[in-house]
Order: structure tokens, then C-alpha cells, then sequence
């Protein structure tokens, strides 16, 4: 059995995050118990991860730096927040988890994708969400967005070197191939809509992996089967 | 041939950070070029682990976050300093290195060793010192020894709970048995004496690692025998 738990992917300006808190919203005024998470952030180290983020020095840092920095992060939030939340029977939706670090690190930086599968290991544990939403939009409909928002660092795509731009290609194109990979676990919904359009869509993947994953759902449907006999 | 690269390592208190600063001291003074670093440290995101380490919150931190944490700073002081120092030719000298997530973590906190190998392969690489000293002190003189430093944290030996003295066992046990398991890259230094005594033995050491480590030492030396026939 999967657990209750999901987590908002997607590219840049993908419009994610926003989509989290109204499936948060939605979800919560059915009355459905549940712990939201975004990543880096959710305990002490999280959030100290982010300030490291928000101030890097003059140096890029490595994907290889990064990758385990976002997953020390990661390793604190599962052990801290998502498996005492999971325990307490509640739902976990996160805007961001280990599939983050495959598309950034992994894809777009060129971190090989089997030593990302160790940190995983030592990160999460078997504790992994058992539905992935990709909220998907092409790179320059995501970077045009993120101009729009009240992001610090504003890229035009028509700024973008070329570098960048494949760094982001990259990016988008590791999502889609870990969502073709693994159907069971992912949807993908079409983000270059408006925010309006998509979020139902979100909403109603949520509910039907709730109603999937309810401890007794394979064994209710089993009876309702039997019955119609 | 291996890198003209040292470590110090060892458990807390056994005097390995002074010995590293002696030691440097002894080889500019000799004329070697040499970078030094310290974990975590020098780079931005070592000095910022730093910071994280040193400000910990109510819930203290995994052993798996700490390993990724620690790798995360070495990742970057890996590529930022370690291999460009290396690449010009310079000897390195580390105030501890991957073995103190080993000792720690994994003997200490109970992360599997096989999951650290990964860690390595991806801040390392194979950018590993060719010698690594272990300055080796029992528990008790360790922490006795730490109480009599500035230390922040003052812990006395006696009021260890059992969990923390089993801990600090762990971890010197772990730096033994790595020591004996690599005998050709270790050498187990008796740091229970006074600090001036240690040092020539560091030196020692050091000097006859990069006697054998020079690029033609080994041809030097059999021309050397050729000539004694």
C-alpha cells in the first residue's frame, strides 16, 4: 500500500507551489487531516538550508553540493515532520521532494542519477510519496511566469545563454521522462493554463489517490464486487 | 601514486587541530607550498555548515542529515580548493576529512557504512589523502582534555550519560578499525602525551609520505640502489 503522501514537482515557475496551497486549502475544508511540507524548510536545518540558498558567495556551488545539501534537508524534514505525521494517520503533501534533486541535480546538472539514488536511500527510506504530480509548462512559459511573480534573481528567457536554457530543458525534459517511467505513481497535468483551470484537476487526482489509498479500499471494493454477483 | 594529500583525524580532544596547525607550520617553514583547510569550511557553504552546527535547534539533527550535511561542505571545498591546490602542484593538509563522517556518523550514529561509500564517490570522488594520521586518545583524556580547551560545550568524562560514552567509543573504535583495515594509508599516532611530544612524530610522518609521494621517488631510489652495486 502506497502512503498518503504527495508531493507538487515541476519545473521553474511552473506555478507549484501556488497550486500546494490551494490543494492544502481545498483538502483542509473537507476536513481531511494533513501536514504540508515545501522544501528546502519544515524544521530548523530546512530553513537554514534555505538562508544557504538565498546567500550563495561569489562561487557556484557543485551539483554535487547541492544535491546533498537539499538532501540533508530532506533527511531532517522525513525524520522530523512527514513520518510522525504519517504515524499520527495524517495526509503529507509536499511542494517539492527527492524528485526535485533527480530534475535539478540529477538531469540538469549531470550528478549521476545512481548516486542519487543512494542519498535517496539515506535521505527517505521507504517514506516516499505515493503520488508525484508534475505540474508541466514549456521552459519559456515557466521563466516568463516567474518574471511575473516577486521572485529576487528575474531571468527573461530572451536572457537566458544558451547554457542556461538547456540547463532548464534539462530540467523539464528529467520530469517528464521519471513521470513516463513510473505512471502508477505520477500524474502530469498541463500547467500553462490558468491557475483557475488547473487546480480542480490537482484537487481531483488528490481525492481519487485518497480514495484509492484508504487503508481498506482494495477490501471495500472487493465486497461492493461481490455483492453485485 | 597517491595525492599529495593529508588528513587528520581523530575523536574530540585528542589534540588533532593543533597538531594540524604545527604541522603546517613545520612544512612552510621547509618551504613546501601547501593548502590547508578545515571541516567544514573554507568555502562559502563550509563556513555556512559551520554556522548550521553550531546554532542547532530543540530537535537535534539525524545521523543521516549530519552525513549529507558534512558532504555537502566537503563536495564543495573538494572542487573549490582541494583539487585546483592539488592541480598546481601543492601538497594538502585537512583538519579532518571523510573519515570523520565514518567515525561519527557511521560508527557513532549507526548510518550504514555502505550508503557513506556513496556519499564519498560523490564530494570525493577520487580526491582521497594518500595518508591519514590518527591522533588517538582513550575517551576520558579526550574529553578531559576538551573541558581544558575554550570549548563552547563543557563536558566532564563523568557526566556523560551512558548513550554519549558508548557514543565517543564507537566512534574512537571506528577510527581504529579504519586505521587497521588500510594500513598503507594510516598511521595511528599515540596523542595521550604532551603536544610536543606528538608533533615530531606528525612531522615524521609527514615528510617521509612526501619523500615516497615525490613524482620521481621511486625512480630515485633505484637509481640509488643501481649505484650501491
Amino acid at each position: 500500500m502506497s502512503l498518503r503522501f504527495i508531493a507538487l514537482e515541476g519545473p521553474d515557475g511552473a506555478g507549484k507551489s501556488v497550486q500546494a496551497a490551494l490543494l492544502v486549502n481545498a483538502l483542509r475544508a473537507r476536513g481531511i487531516p494533513l501536514t504540508f511540507t515545501r522544501e528546502p524548510g519544515g524544521t530548523r536545518l530546512g530553513e537554514q538550508v534555505r538562508e544557504v540558498v538565498l546567500n550563495p558567495g561569489p562561487t557556484p556551488r557543485s551539483g554535487e553540493a547541492d544535491a546533498l545539501l537539499f538532501h540533508a534537508a530532506r533527511a531532517q524534514n522525513v525524520r522530523e515532520n512527514i513520518r510522525p505525521a504519517l504515524a499520527r494517520g495524517e495526509l503529507v503533501v509536499t511542494d517539492r521532494f527527492l524528485w526535485s534533486s533527480r530534475a535539478y541535480q540529477g538531469y540538469g546538472s549531470g550528478v549521476p542519477l545512481h548516486l542519487l539514488d543512494a542519498l535517496e536511500d539515506l535521505s527517505c527510506g521507504e517514506t516516499r510519496p505515493g503520488l508525484a504530480i508534475l505540474v508541466d509548462v514549456p521552459i519559456e512559459v515557466g521563466l516568463e511566469r516567474r518574471n511575473r511573480g516577486e521572485q529576487a534573481q528575474m531571468t527573461r528567457f530572451e536572457d537566458l545563454s544558451r547554457h542556461d536554457a538547456d540547463f532548464h530543458q534539462r530540467v523539464r525534459d528529467g520530469y517528464l521522462e521519471m513521470a513516463a517511467a513510473d505512471p502508477d505513481r505520477w500524474l502530469v497535468i498541463d500547467g500553462d493554463r490558468p491557475v483557475d483551470a488547473i487546480a480542480p484537476d490537482v484537487l481531483e487526482a488528490a481525492l481519487r489517490f485518497l480514495a484509492d489509498s484508504e487503508p481498506n479500499a482494495a477490501d471495500l471494493r472487493m465486497s461492493e464486487q461481490t455483492a453485485l454477483r
